[in-house]
């Protein structure tokens, strides 16, 4: 069912963020796309065995679940809360079919100015779940955002920093050969195109990689920043010398079009899929 | 002239948008502020030898002019046109009696996507400058903008970065005890805060930090990203963490105080002055 091209395309269900995780499905299978990275909210709105079902009789592949983390809080209470909801969404990754929880993994706590302990908050938060989604089969994928969402969303900042913590977590073979570690990455262009390290990081990462997510820099910023977001090849990123880097770092998963943005948002979702795989086509096969 | 605990601050005249350069310069005395970092549209305003006056008969010491750089172009003239400006940088700098030019390096050139391309264009038109601004007695201090403004105003995003580069136009002498390099960089709390490389790369950078700039991270981000920053104390930024660490790294110039705010440009600047003191007091005395 998959047209030429598109073998590797995946939707972000945040992409067509009016849809619920049924009518994401439904739709990928109309634009002949053959993966869904989902949202849980998406997920909670159609029910997540039924999502389950939906995917796999629409022979859909589920390449993540979006997102697991926010570890970071004012007390011991928040903290102890949000490993508890990580857990869950670990349970609800399992049973959506995928093995990867993609992280936010949160900002400064109200009111603090301590970005080594927000730091910390988050490494321990990670290295407190991922034996629970071992079990489970689920590999937890840190996502550094870009720095302006560094006091708001997520201290993970850089790819470079995002190996460290997934390397001080899970220190396990991570040789190209070796089975997928249990702590990995995700590499999104919007976060992390401006980066001079980016591409000795990519190599560095190797099989931590675990999702690969593209949308572009449009300017000017929206007064949200969170919404800025465009279709590939709308912006100043060069997104395909940065797909080939991951490619050449051994990823062989789908191509996640990720895009938080207020107009993709009002535009009808069968629309938006059909300027996605456009734009794959275009820019990344 | 200065009032006890005020010894090190400056105003960099971006602060108080609205002032001419002599009228920050008047506001400086008023306010027991022993020294002012200045733009050049400000010294425009005032005219250039008449600043240069204007300062030392009032004794206030000048940190900086800002600002150089802006050498990405999509042709040849273009950049061109950036050495020859930034020439003229240099000539102002020196007639004001200050040996620092600021350099915003700048984006990426319109409708460009060779991010390394521009950060070749930016190191190939420091080393273009360098040797006349020498001549000069100035030394050009490459400054990291936050990594949100890497597509149109600075390709250099990191500190880390700026380092690399000024060493790549300047291997001269670094140690400590060493004559001061002839390129360095700015170290900007708000540009840099996020970074988990920023007290490692500040370390290193010792000598090569030719000046230091404060302000806040406020949220939520306004509708242009540029006018967000706050007076120290306002945001999440640790300030007197990184302020002790470039003293550390053996700084002993000024800590001039930077904010892009549409309310602050609002106010009148002998009461912005006067919140300056005050937090200059509170946060980094």
């Amino acid at each position: 069912m998959t047209a030429p091209g598109l073998e590797r395309l995946a939707l972000n269900t945040a992409t067509t963020k009016r849809w619920t995780a049924a009518e994401a499905i439904e739709g990928c299978v109309r634009a002949a796309i053959p993966a869904v990275g989902l949202w849980r909210d998406q997920v909670a709105a159609t029910g997540l065995s039924r999502t389950a079902e939906l995917s796999r009789a629409a022979g859909i592949a589920v390449t993540s679940l979006c997102r697991g983390g926010f570890f970071t809080a004012a007390d011991a209470h928040g903290r102890a809360a949000a490993i508890e909801d990580n857990r869950r969404a670990v349970e609800e990754a399992a049973t959506l079919g995928t093995d990867v929880l993609v992280l936010v993994c949160g900002g400064l706590p109200p009111g603090s100015r301590d970005l080594p302990g927000a730091r910390q908050m988050v490494a321990d938060g990670i290295a407190e779940v991922a034996p629970f989604a071992a079990q489970h089969g689920v590999r937890l994928a840190i996502e550094p955002l870009h720095p302006m969402f560094c006091a708001d969303r997520a201290v993970v900042s850089t790819l470079g920093q995002a190996l460290d913590m997934a390397e001080s977590v899970d220190p396990g073979p991570a040789s190209p050969n070796a089975v997928a570690p249990a702590v990995g990455v995700v590499v999104d262009t919007y976060h992390l195109w401006w980066d001079p390290q980016l591409f000795a990081m990519i190599d560095r990462a190797g099989p931590r990689i675990l999702a690969f997510q593209v949308c572009d820099w449009v300017l000017p910023l929206p007064a949200d920043a969170l919404l800025g977001r465009g279709h590939v090849g709308d912006g100043c990123i060069d997104i395909r010398a940065i797909a080939d880097a991951v490619t050449a770092a051994g990823y062989r998963g789908y191509t996640e079009v990720e895009i938080f943005n207020q107009e993709v948002w009002d535009t009808p979702g069968d629309e938006t899929l059909r300027i996605m795989a456009d734009r794959h086509r275009q820019y990344l096969t």
